[in-house]
């Protein structure tokens, strides 16, 4: 296992599964890939719930679901799992003070549960809604009880028609808590997981949940060199990104690797091209005034949730007055999704610092965050998934990471 | 040239040039390198003053200095200079409505001035400064008028002992203008560029100040898989990085290649084996708590810069309990530099977005910004930097990045 397996975006490992089910990695014919997930956490021990590894049958893992702390046991785990065909629920209790155990010299605290499953078709729904672009909770059975249910059973909820189905589409079972819908919509919408016990019929049923939020777009206006990092460190940051360049500009997927798609379309035509609505985030640095203004226009008509524009606060003081004199003025309110100068304010001057603090600027905003120091955010760090009476175990409660995404905005 | 070329870190540009004037790259024996330095900007060209690429006799060129505005352009006049060996400057006047003129489709606004010049030994000393960490500021004469200097002449001033010197290392000739230490030693530190206009003597001088501030020392405690993107991150955005391992942590240059260096060493022996300062920037990850609090001691002791300790607040807490148990106390102003949790508050969950938010916090605290959204800090995005009466055409004036670090802090 290299740093590069823990550096992959979110995506790559999608991706890695996708390509599992379809038979372009590993051996079609061979045992399956097994697909480890953390289904709870205690203590320090870094991924929330929901983080990921798939470990192929040839050794090989994508993702990580610790700093290092315990990727080595899974591989034998997953080897058994392999053999047996039947999903397991491990607890690792890590201690601090048994940091060596693990032989990495990585030390490691709390307590931390891994669901490991052969990969199968019924994961299939949740890599279809990671590419389609719609919200989706898996929901996932870790103790029947005395019930129906067993361990691995697994129905999809999506918010946005409200339904409970099988993987094969059809409705779900009665079997299936009638509580589940309410966090699970909840948890889909912040891509969270989190491990849910309902009490019915006089049995218990453990079910996690994960919210598989769909990508965010990130529309990237311009053909300029400063416009790789700026892909590349979104695309880095789980964002889909495309590129729109406009006049004939070619070479773009090539020029801009890290882009899932590239657009080459007219300033006035960029609605048949390209989805904007109000989850599209859009940067624009066609470093052209006019091109800017229409796309500009465009997106502020399409009510997006963000766009950064590049150029000093007088330039678009220049583009206001160019409105103006169109007869187009905007509300405050309209304005609002505007960012300009893009970025936050980090006083890098590279191309890459600037990068950085666009993409910074873009993930703050799309996760609806005041981006400050964390040292300096108020109330508390941790902070309980509230799902009723049904005794969830808090979606980010004791995962280690400095980055909590739970706790409210300042 | 690929998008790759505009997003490599200066200080790659910076290599390129130690790799040219060392016989490393190129033909030793034929024609030099060409340095290109933008050395005057008026409005939206994107790259600051000091913004420099390398264009090799081979056609390859390292750095950009616009958003490949010129770039092909200032390939055919390196050609010429590499002929005639004469350094010269030259303006260009990008218009708006010219946007296709060079041919790439990229609009670009402003009047840019740029100094090109063969590569030779006379840079040397910047290479150096920017190798031993100490800050320089780099005078090159762009108008000599009347007197003595002629264009390309350089010599350096050091803030640290107030001289300027020739290349050579002697002290500079009296026909250098007496007021340049004062701007220069501002520039320097801040890694600012600016052409300044000296009235000496009857004759008009005109010099180009690049200040080339060292770069920031960046030392990341931890061997887990999360310390590889933090180490890249911070590398490309301009960091030198040294990665420190404890409990003899093997192949971590190998594990970490974007870390300039690599420590194994014991947590007691820290002191021995990375130099700790007031400049030094440091992220704790080693994910166990003795070897983060015994280090986490040794930086606050050691008066460092900035502390990003990764892990929750409460972990922090305990911390100061074990301090406290052995008797040792932090006052307010010890603990200002450290920051836990790690990072700014962007929301992210992923590893890569934890690291994108660890570093875009080293990258606000080291530059003493308030890393809030640009659009919302205060005062004037432009502002001049003030070089007394020598006239200077102010370090980021019209420059039209989004990221303006010349602004007050909000």
């Amino acid at each position: 296992m290299t740093a590069h397996t823990w550096s992959v975006p979110e995506t790559e490992v999608v991706q890695s599964i996708r390509d599992h089910l379809d038979g372009r990695a590993g051996d079609p014919e061979g045992p399956p890939a097994v697909l480890a997930t953390v289904v709870g956490v205690e203590g320090n021990a870094y991924r929330r719930p929901g983080a990921k590894m798939l470990l192929g049958a040839d050794g090989e893992g994508v993702g990580a679901i610790t700093a290092g702390c315990l990727e080595e046991d899974l591989a034998s785990v997953a080897e058994r799992i392999r053999e047996t065909g039947t999903p397991e629920v491990v607890t690792y209790d890590l201690m601090d003070d048994d940091e060596d155990v693990w032989g990495l010299g990585v030390g490691c605290n709390g307590i931390i549960d891994v669901l490991l499953e052969p990969l199968t078709e019924t994961y299939r729904p949740a890599v279809d809604a990671f590419e389609t672009g719609h919200d989706v909770a898996v929901a996932t059975v870790l103790d029947g009880g005395d019930g129906p249910l067993v361990r691995g059973d697994r129905a999809y909820y999506r918010p946005d028609d409200g339904t409970l189905r099988t993987p094969d589409g059809d409705p779900a079972s009665d079997e299936w808590p009638a509580g589940l819908a309410g966090p699970a919509g909840d948890l889909a919408g912040r891509g969270r997981g989190d491990t849910l016990v309902f009490d019915t019929d006089g049995t218990t049923v453990e079910v996690f949940v994960d919210g598989v939020a769909a990508p965010t777009d990130l529309v990237v206006f311009g053909t300029g060199h400063d416009v790789g990092p700026v892909t590349e460190l979104a695309a880095n940051n789980d964002f889909r990104v495309t590129v729109v360049g406009f006049r004939g500009a070619v070479d773009l997927a090539e020029r801009f690797p890290a882009a899932d798609r590239t657009v080459t379309t007219a300033p006035g035509r960029l609605a048949d091209e390209v989805r904007l609505d109000d989850r599209t985030h859009a940067v624009v640095m066609t470093h052209n005034f006019v091109d800017d203004r229409i796309v500009v226009e465009a997106l502020l008509d399409a009510g997006v949730a963000y766009v950064g524009l590049m150029g000093p606060r007088e330039r678009f003081e220049e583009m206001l007055e160019a409105f103006a004199d169109e007869g187009r003025q905007f509300s405050e309110s309209e304005l609002a999704p505007l960012y300009t100068p893009v970025g936050l304010d980090l006083g890098g001057g590279s191309p890459y610092q600037i990068a950085h603090s666009i993409v910074a600027e873009v993930l703050a905003v799309s996760n609806d965050r005041d981006p400050g120091h964390l040292k300096e955010r108020e109330g508390p760090i941790h902070e309980r998934v509230d799902v009723g009476d049904d005794g969830g175990n808090g979606g980010n409660d004791g995962a280690g990471d400095g980055v909590d995404a739970d706790a409210p905005t300042q």
